[in-house]
């Protein structure tokens, strides 16, 4: 591991049709408004990414919303938002498929680049309900086991978001064995690509940190895909939402860490990095017992 | 909250006279071999200060050896190691007083250094037993529920420490009530300087950041002496000891990691500081919904 590590994080931005359900304590503009936010620098993730010297860029997956050019906006829209998935999949199969692409690319461009750790983040109006609906499928469980309330909705909109899962899973039926039909079925444009970049990282050698419970749902359709690729996952925290969890179980890889946020973003990503860098550093610069001319265990 | 945040962290290092009675696997000599170590900047808390850009010092505060000077090295010897607690204190009442006392000093020189985050770590061999021993009389455990195997000794070397800390309080009878003497009859001088650097940060109004197992139980003295002091208190992660978790219950407070760390030398707190500061950066910096023109949540 060569020192200074170069680090980069990934938020990618994605809308869902499954908004329309009212599954979201905000409205769905907030997307497009968030990924603003992020390009002038104001949110949490730039915040910790500075903090952390880490290089972050914004994927525009599937925003409904034309932004204009900006040089840390990569734009690699498949929708404009997904379909609502109450009523047929959230996006063909060929959608779905490039999603993953496009994660796979970003994932090598990385690497050209001279990034050594990577993370991923995301930011989408309704996509707690998305990764619900994954991790029911991928961990078999009820969805009231694993949905919890996103952004903050109340007892109501819960009951509902829920009951909007239930009906996804009955009409779509996403096939188990199959994660791309999943990802097509229920997931979301940013679910895919973060999907591919988890499954281009593994490719390239390269670790990589899922952020929270979107993020391991997309890293767990990755593993699905192929079980090796969780050789080089982290998962960086512990979401407070319930499906977290059982998604991390069910890849049975353990959260560094525990701090009780739900944000998203990539902002527990952001502060695990410096511990998984710190780790690499305690290899290659900590003195051995031999090396320090201190003694022995006693026999 | 300044930024960038000045930080520090303390390794207070002393020896044992428990140590004679077989209770830790290394030799009583590593201890000054891991500070000569600290010095020349080859031991885990150097590798993870520079990583996190925290100051390091080293206090000298019982150590049976004598140091030629460094500019690192702060000498405060109180004695050249405790004596064997097995057979009256390990400290006298006015030794104990002075210890306490480095250690407001210390906090205050750090404050005038425009320190804005201090950290508590140490280094001595036997110091898990002498922690174990507070454990026991703060939280009226039992020392075979509070005693762990340190830097990893067998099976037959625990019961024969545990056996060791209840001969120890059968003997010397240190009173629960007056932190001052549990630190003299089963303490140490790195843990009463630390227990000092505790109480003078919150005279300061300080954060400070208590590492793991030992520095806990300083800090945990500190608040038996004043509750109050437990606001100024972090503790940076839970050690694999198993009287940690029975000490940050009895304070009340919950370890930001749990990495299965159990190394010492302010390891945990060099990590926790980075997500401290972070988190007083994103006070500071992260722009609110109404500034970034993000919608507000739906009615």
């Amino acid at each position: 591991m060569p020192h200074p590590m170069r680090k980069r994080i990934y938020v990618v931005a994605a809308d869902h049709g499954v908004t329309a359900e009212g599954v979201s304590a905000y409205p769905r503009e907030v997307t497009y408004q968030m990924v603003f936010n992020f390009l002038r620098g104001g949110a949490a993730i730039n915040v910790l990414t500075r903090h952390g010297h880490i290089d972050v860029q914004v994927v525009d997956a599937g925003v409904d919303y034309d932004f204009p050019p900006h040089d840390r906006l990569l734009s690699m829209k498949i929708v404009r938002g997904t379909a609502n998935f109450t009523e047929g999949p959230a996006l063909t199969r060929e959608q779905a498929e490039r999603s993953v692409a496009v994660g796979i690319d970003l994932a090598r461009a990385a690497t050209g680049d001279g990034i050594g750790l990577l993370g991923i983040g995301e930011m989408g109006i309704g996509n707690t309900t998305a990764a619900s609906a994954i991790t029911t499928v991928l961990t078999d469980s009820l969805p009231n086991e694993v949905t919890g309330r996103g952004t903050g909705i109340d007892d109501a909109s819960l009951a509902r978001k829920i009951t909007v899962i239930e009906r996804a899973i009955e009409l779509n039926r996403p096939n188990k064995k199959d994660p791309l039909d999943i990802l097509a079925k229920v997931g979301g444009a940013e679910i895919g690509v973060m999907m591919g970049l988890v499954i281009g990282a593994a490719a390239e050698r390269l670790p990589i940190v899922a952020d929270g419970f979107i993020s391991t749902a997309a890293a767990a359709l990755a593993v699905a895909s192929c079980s090796c690729i969780r050789d080089y996952l982290f998962i960086a925290h512990l979401s407070e939402e319930p499906g977290h969890t059982a998604l991390v179980r069910s890849i049975n890889l353990r959260p560094l860490l525990d701090l009780g946020m739900r944000l998203g973003e990539g902002t527990g990503a952001a502060l695990a990095m410096h511990i998984i860098e710190a780790a690499t550093k305690l290899l290659s610069e900590m003195a051995t017992f031999d090396e320090a001319g201190v003694s022995q265990k006693e026999p």
